[in-house]
């Protein structure tokens, strides 16, 4: 057997998500496997490097899985782009070493958030928005994102609340850029937990509209408690940009 | 009564074209009249630059209407953007003189057709493009687009087989430029029969695949018979992007 990582873009308007725990069929993994099964002429597992929630885009989500010897690179990517459906595309496939592992090996991520700000709507990129435009203190914005680097127990953050693992996460860089008609807030760590980029958006959104201060991320990190942070921005302005091993 | 000019952006993927002669519900004048009609309290005529045919998009379509002085132009910018679907924007609003008229008075209009060359499927604009794989020999496709400028009958290149009034039209420029993964066809002049830009596209990628020649342009031209051009090239590649007053 070999073991190929690809990496995947995909408008994750229409599905639930990377992977969903009852069904796959509207998951991008479920129908990336249902590609794999049909070349292989058995089940294939895609192993990707997290999941990704419902309506949550990717320019760069990485996967790994197993197939015969008889598969290339080149012919795998040829046959995935053929009957994938429009909206996800395999950028690449490589052969890798037997062990790699797109989960256990990532070292880092990094993910965008999308907010339009403008008046005037978007037409072209409004499924990859979120529209927002009260005014914004954006200073303030950027102080309370250096409150939130460091390696932290981020369950405040984190939308699970059923969570029994580990919420300590390290997050090295947060940047909030103005760019015409949009605030793009990227978000560069060793990984992230579930809504845990949403929820921080959304509380850098309330400490914008002055709701909440700079200083107050401190108390929301020490709470340990979701109920302490601002509300999960919606999922569509989010995008996973690359992983890194 | 005032009369106001509007730029208008819209994504054409679920509409039955600028205009259409039977129902108003599924086009983009229908939609502007309804959102007017509304603020006025009886029904607004818009008038168009001219039609886009269904599927197409538009990032500077421009159309004019009259209504009551107590509008402002940024009264209505405000209302339109609020009231108007997701898919039509309107990105600007300005009183002009009472004599001003949208398709009377264009003199200038450029059209890009956007085809995507590449073998990765590139699914954020996929709604945009066409996709075109087959190898093209762009240096001929630049000598036939050459062959396509000037004042001359276009009747070769129009779908409308019923058309009763001159296709003289004038030409002033294409460009065909290689970008990444596309190809992208940009047509100024100084206006352009029904599927005409399609038409002409179709042509141009026959040219550049081998099948018709640059030199065999002027004879298609001059036989004014629509079977002697290429094929028509779907409407989601097509975008309006400017016209000029």
């Amino acid at each position: 057997m070999k073991n190929f990582k690809m990496l995947i873009a995909y408008d994750g308007t229409r599905y639930k998500g990377w992977q969903n725990q009852k069904s796959t069929d509207a998951t991008i993994q479920g129908k990336i496997e249902s590609v794999l099964g049909k070349a292989a002429g058995h089940p294939i597992d895609v192993i990707g490097s997290g999941r990704t929630d419902a309506g949550v885009h990717a320019k760069g989500q990485v996967a790994n899985f197993y197939i015969e010897d008889t598969f290339t690179a080149e012919t795998l990517l040829e046959y995935l782009n053929t009957y994938l459906p429009e909206d996800i595309a395999v950028l690449s496939v490589e052969e890798v070493e037997e062990r790699f592992h797109s989960r256990y090996h990532a070292v880092e991520k990094t993910y965008q958030y999308r907010i339009h700000t403008g008046k005037i709507p978007n037409v072209f990129e409004r499924k990859y928005l979120y529209t927002y435009t009260e005014n914004l203190q954006i200073d303030k914005m950027k102080k309370a994102a250096l409150n939130m680097i460091g390696t932290m127990d981020f369950t405040s953050f984190c939308g699970n609340k059923k969570m029994k693992k580990s919420a300590v996460r390290s997050v090295y860089e947060i940047t909030i850029e103005k760019k015409e008609q949009e605030l793009i807030i990227t978000y560069r760590g060793n990984g992230f937990l579930q809504n845990m980029v949403r929820i921080m958006t959304g509380t850098l959104l309330e400490v914008g509209q002055g709701k909440k201060k700079p200083e107050d991320i401190a108390d929301i990190l020490a709470a340990k408690n979701r109920e302490k942070a601002g509300y999960t921005v919606p999922p569509q302005g989010l995008t996973l940009l690359e992983v890194k091993y």
